[in-house]
């Protein structure tokens, strides 16, 4: 029988300020829930704290609005201040319709309002997406391999919209120690046909089973995955992005 | 502290033929493991199953053709019989371009193939997605419920490429006994501020989580999601769909 898969949130992490090691307060937690790291386990963190540990956030009153933002937050009831830094944190519009902003972030992530976010930051400020989030993974990996001594890899992770479905889901943007795509190309089903285009999005499937239990305890923003030793190894977030190119939707 | 999430494959399922009934396979391969039932499981079942049992089965011997069919088939060297069954299966081609085909459902469901799909299908066949997906997840969650005298949801699932973001990842296609999208809109975050615009899409990130465990023991077509009885209740997979009139990619 296959082990099962366990999925518990990370509680008793503090409110997390600038300048705070993500990887340490996490650790700490553990320790004291008394829920020690195993090797193999998948440390899933809301890309929320890791922003405001690193001083990815923006006060909006030091924003200054261009024409555009104007424009678009009058006719949408929006922030202006806030429309500005989505638009800053953008290296393409995808859509700007109905009042949504799909945006391109200059990582290549495609989604709601480029990654600004208002919810869970103290009121007046924002957080952007981390600079650069398997980099902050790898942070965070780092601190947690090293306070524990267990080998454990981590996701950056956040909620994302889709076209074409209702509601958001948790996705993988940075990650360490974790393959997070699975490649089944090549490998025969029991009927011997060998399969032709099956890669498994295995970081964003952790990512969203994460979110399961960090979401219910109303905002827990670490939650741990065991069970998914498998796909420990080298990867990176950035992987998880399809190329412009290669791209049927942007 | 929360209960830990738990997730487990249904192993011993035997592969399905036209007129099983999932739902009691499903049950007596849980017997056989000695793995009762809960209230508040969540049973996500693999499409392909259900599709089998449902008799959504095409045998390309008996399809003809159509011109474009033939003619795409002929430029991304296809099988034209296939590509004829994508365009059967469909309502609307979203896109079809560089030999990938993306194509709206009866359902609405946008995906590649419009869900047809060859892969652990008898050689000569493949299966399209069931005709209506909630019924057959309600008629499983019947059979589940009678078998095993526990009040379960179910979930039928199937694995979908996304826009923007390279690997599949499982989603909800059909629910019973489920509330798949978790409003959280009129909540208010730590700081006081209500939440605008979260809505999660909670049966796939647990279709997701099920899918971890249903690749991983090499094609497991069901798994149980334990510790998840809080979005037991009302639903339907259908409201997972987004109206085309709110959607800025269809």
């Amino acid at each position: 029988m296959a082990a099962d898969l366990r999925v518990f949130a990370v509680e008793g992490i503090p409110e997390v300020r600038g300048g705070d090691d993500v990887g340490a307060l996490i650790a700490g937690a553990l320790e004291r829930g008394a829920r020690p790291l195993e090797d193999g386990d998948v440390v899933v963190i809301a890309q929320k704290i890791v922003s405001k540990a690193e001083g990815a956030v923006v006060e909006l009153a030091c924003v200054e609005p261009s024409p555009v933002a104007d424009s678009w937050a009058a006719t949408y009831r929006k922030d202006p201040r806030m429309v500005e830094v989505v638009l800053r944190e953008s290296r393409r519009i995808v859509r700007m319709d109905r009042g949504i902003l799909v945006a391109e972030t200059r990582h290549g992530f495609v989604c709601a309002n480029a990654g600004v976010d208002a919810s869970n930051v103290a009121p007046g400020f924002v957080t952007v997406l981390p600079e650069d989030p398997d980099a902050s993974a790898e942070r965070a990996r780092v601190a947690l391999c090293s306070r524990s001594g267990r080998r454990v890899a981590t996701i950056v992770a956040d909620t994302f919209g889709r076209p074409w479905r209702e509601g958001v889901v948790n996705v993988a943007l940075g990650v360490a120690g974790l393959r997070p795509l699975d490649d089944w190309r090549g490998r025969t089903d029991p009927f011997g046909r060998t399969l032709q285009s099956t890669v498994i999005a295995i970081g964003d499937e952790l990512s969203s089973a994460a979110a399961i239990v960090m979401g219910k305890t109303g905002g827990v923003p670490a939650a741990v995955v065991r069970g998914a030793a498998e796909w420990c190894g080298e990867g990176s977030g950035a992987s998880l992005v399809r190329p412009a190119a290669m791209d049927l939707f942007r």
